[in-house]
């Protein structure tokens, strides 16, 4: 039974990295004593020991122990061996491109299809998604593909930012790319604020959080649904 | 002789379409009497038709026709032949997805460097670099190659925005989403601001507007550069 959390940000302001989230990982990976950590996405260039050492401090507060997936000579059998996975936040075409790189993106999707815990954060939550379409970073380097996960029959769009009342800013807003989506793509977009996060087991899927979030369906004007919303409706 | 105007953004705020640029526009584009326009990017998803009257209109009142490169079989002939072109800004990836899918990015690299006048609008002037690697766009397509026209030895970021002082929004940075450009690439990158435009004339570039761009140079101290500097050190 797949069991995962879709959460927008790794962090919210003012709280420490994944402070907001432990209580629910307590939960969430309750069997596991060891969480697989893919660093893959590099948030601001850093190193993978680094970005994992930062997760393990994390973890250590709700007893878990991290290992990097970059330890492993062989990426494929460390997912399939882990017992629970984290995949951090970055930048998603990085993370993409050495997921493909490392033949770790089926193996991940093989692992959770099969009952292991996943979080995702940010970027780690792009990927759950059909496609990594609905992205907001930088595509500082060229994957192979932009398909990934498909854990859930949408796509993400992780730290939605509503339009900036009065802003002199000519750039595209969030909804206005996500709408540029949907002139090409079919499938619903979720905007999920920071503090929200998408909880699946099984077939159920819920919005988990104090705040709203935004749904961009293909042809329909976009909506709010209210946190501990039932989001299995979304095809 | 190379001529060619690369601006951050076709409109600035409280202002018409192209207005700030019309009367070095007529400079630039003084030997054309009719513009051919790229309309590949299609902001917000308007049609290539409705996309080349607002083009068409901004034009008028400098006394030029535009045509709208769609129309045309051939679309490696149209840029050939081309007075005078301009790539309008819209979605990256779709403008070069649609440029090298109708054969029309090699023409326009090779039409530019024979001194037809080019001017790009924020995509437009994206693809001027040596790679869309720092678009700010959605990936909503996936473009055979990131590789653009390399008319200029940098990468370009328009519409280039400041950190927001006390934001508690934890995205990445516009700063930070450069910096991890540079973690796999060296070329430089110009922060282009709203307003402000490089003018390439043969061999010499210089910043054009009233406002000062910020350079990001590999492995080193991002700095300014002010209106009217030249560029031309810049590899």
């Amino acid at each position: 039974m797949k069991s995962i959390i879709i959460a927008s940000t790794s962090t919210i302001h003012g709280s420490g990295y994944l402070e907001y989230l432990l209580e629910p990982l307590k939960i969430h990976f309750k069997n596991a004593d060891t969480i697989l950590f893919v660093p893959y996405a590099r948030p601001g260039g850093i190193s993978h020991d680094d970005y994992t050492s930062t997760a393990a401090k994390a973890f250590a507060k709700i007893g878990k122990s991290v290992r990097g997936l970059h330890e492993f000579d062989d990426a494929e059998a460390a997912v399939k061996n882990a017992e629970g996975i984290f995949v951090g936040g970055g930048n998603t075409f990085v993370l993409v491109d050495q997921l493909y790189k490392n033949n770790a993106l089926l193996a991940l999707k093989e692992a959770v299809i099969k009952g292991t815990p996943y979080l995702g954060t940010s970027a780690g939550s792009n990927i759950c998604g059909l496609t990594m379409n609905t992205t907001n970073d930088m595509p500082i380097v060229y994957p192979p593909s932009f398909k990934t996960l498909g854990l859930v029959p949408f796509n993400i769009n992780p730290h939605y930012l509503d339009p900036i009342e009065g802003s002199t800013h000519m750039g595209e807003t969030r909804e206005t790319r996500i709408k540029e989506f949907h002139i090409y793509n079919s499938p619903p977009v979720i905007g999920l604020r920071e503090g929200s996060w998408i909880a699946v087991e099984g077939n159920t899927l819920r919005l988990q959080g104090t705040l709203e979030a935004r749904i961009f369906e293909y042809n329909k004007t976009p909506y709010e649904v209210a946190p501990n919303s039932d989001l299995t409706f979304l095809k």
